[in-house]
């Protein structure tokens, strides 16, 4: 664990990461007191990594409890691992910390790394923490793996495939909205469990770890479902159909629904779900649906795999229309 | 490789990443275009993985060029993976861009990243995007290997050994003084040369590659020579006796120690020198040299290391003198 180079806060950033951060180390991390980690891979695996920042007023709030915080960090690069198949094994950590960032605040903020790593099974391996004059930023890269090979990619997904979905979509989206006071009358449980939903996702890790050699394609749901699934599409050469009404909401969200269609935007892209969408044979319909219920969470079937690759993403609404989606789904241009 | 959920921006980063990253991705980062990286470890071989964050105005000026700051965030992480006798192999990347960042800038700092890349022989597996209010933050995971075993830690020296440092020490930070304009009479060139040095640091990458097998215990010199090989001593339970008139010095920096005895203290304590400093028994001297031939680098045995752990480090003047540096070297409280 490096301390950054800065000479005038040296004694406080060794004595930081000593504090915070030592205890939470696995033996590849060889206590944060040497350079580097290392790790002795496991015969018959492939190492999945991924790398993921979030930034204090972009993607979460100052006024967010800083144990959330720090388990939305872990979580957005969980989702990734998760949406490959793979089981988390550790992570590098890189703190700016604002300047203005008191030590309780700190404290706090590793005592969420702690909870999730028990949580989700791994350990901290390294990293640095440095001081900075802006907002603070964090940056997690997080490693698993998988049988060697087996890595499930975006490109693997065939015409005919069922696509499926993980959980419920849009409760991060719109519980950001509710988060900064922008949503209107709704129950206060409601309000409370979308808030939730927004700080701290709820990525299916242990289903995931089930994903490799049974989904043909899969990513996980952060950028907003059509344009999420428009990227599986382009990578997997294929089309698709979504049947809107077999897309799960939340019981908040559908309220929220039905005192307004324009929330119908946030199912589609308002992304922050950090749900699996994925492919996979109409064969493996039990098996997944047995996986799902040892791991806990929930799995629909939201549509399938055409191959109407020109077209790409297409979503029929209960009245039997079809909306056609742009190449970009609901990109924002 | 991630958008960082910034659904305003989201053409913007995509395209980014395509136009300034896919062209450096390796094939680990499946074209940057999936979730996730892969690596099949090679067998025989432990992963070694380091983590350092540079932020602006913190560790490198605003006014430096775009090439160089990524040159430094890549050759800061490097340097720990030569101090761990790792070979690199990939990296993966967060850029948290300040606001202000324009187009030309990014493409400037990623033609330094495509550059170090050709000259150490990695590639980019994967990282993020995002863009931050305040000033950049840049952190990067650098992934090496050596052979089952070997990585070279702090803690295997002996009381007995060789202590050796790479390149020379000091020149860091009298360029980041120099680069302040904080610099009195000196030659321009030598001026050139320092601020060369601050701005682009030359770890011994090739040369660090042979140290596994051979080193005891070692590290990189980032937060200062005396500090750092008190880190060693900690760690490897022995004291340490440092000749000073054995420490390499460019010529650049004995023209300005010449001027000034104080400039001593960068040489102690000024960190950024991104130089290895290891221990080796006195046997593996020829094969030492003989690898640093090799690699056309330079080596100095600057001391050897003493059972004193108690006292730790001590410097050795040409009068004959020693003096005591606490536990903690020169640490600034």
């Amino acid at each position: 664990m490096g301390r950054g180079g800065d000479a005038d806060a040296m004694p406080d950033e060794f004595s930081l990461i000593e504090r915070l951060f030592e205890p939470l180390a696995g033996p590849e991390g060889l206590g944060l007191r040497d350079d580097a980690a290392v790790l002795t891979p496991l015969p018959g695996r492939d190492l999945v990594l991924t790398k993921d920042a979030i930034a204090e007023g972009r993607h979460y709030l100052s006024s967010d409890p800083p144990d959330t915080v720090a388990k939305k960090l872990i979580r957005v690069n969980l989702s990734d691992l998760a949406a490959k198949g793979a089981t988390p094994r550790g992570y590098l950590l890189s703190c700016a910390w604002s300047a203005e960032t008191p030590l309780d605040w700190m404290e706090a903020f590793a005592g969420g790394l702690k909870d999730d790593q028990s949580k989700f099974g791994l350990s901290l391996w390294g990293g640095d923490t440095i001081r900075v004059s802006g907002p603070s930023v964090f940056s997690l890269t997080a490693i698993g793996d998988v049988p060697s090979g087996q890595m499930v990619t975006r490109a693997g997904a065939a015409a005919g495939d069922d696509l499926w979905v993980t959980g419920t979509i849009g409760d991060g989206a719109l519980g950001l909205l509710a988060a900064q006071g922008d949503y209107g009358a709704t129950e206060p449980e409601d309000r409370d469990y979308l808030i939730s939903r927004y700080r701290l996702p709820q990525p299916p890790v242990a289903f995931g770890g089930k994903l490799a050699g049974l989904a043909s394609a899969a990513l996980d749901v952060s950028d907003g479902l059509l344009g999420d699934l428009d990227h599986l599409c382009a990578a997997s050469q294929v089309g698709a159909r979504v049947d809107r009404s077999a897309i799960p909401l939340s019981q908040a969200f559908a309220t929220c629904l039905a005192s307004d269609e324009k929330y119908w935007e946030l199912v589609y892209g308002g992304g922050d779900d950090y749900q699996i969408l994925f492919a996979a044979s109409s064969k493996q319909r039990s098996t997944i649906e047995s996986h799902a219920g040892e791991a806990g969470i929930r799995v629909h079937r939201i549509g399938a795999l055409t191959d109407d690759h020109v077209n790409g993403v297409q979503v029929a609404g209960s009245d039997g229309q079809v909306q056609q989606f742009s190449r970009w789904g609901y990109r924002h241009f």
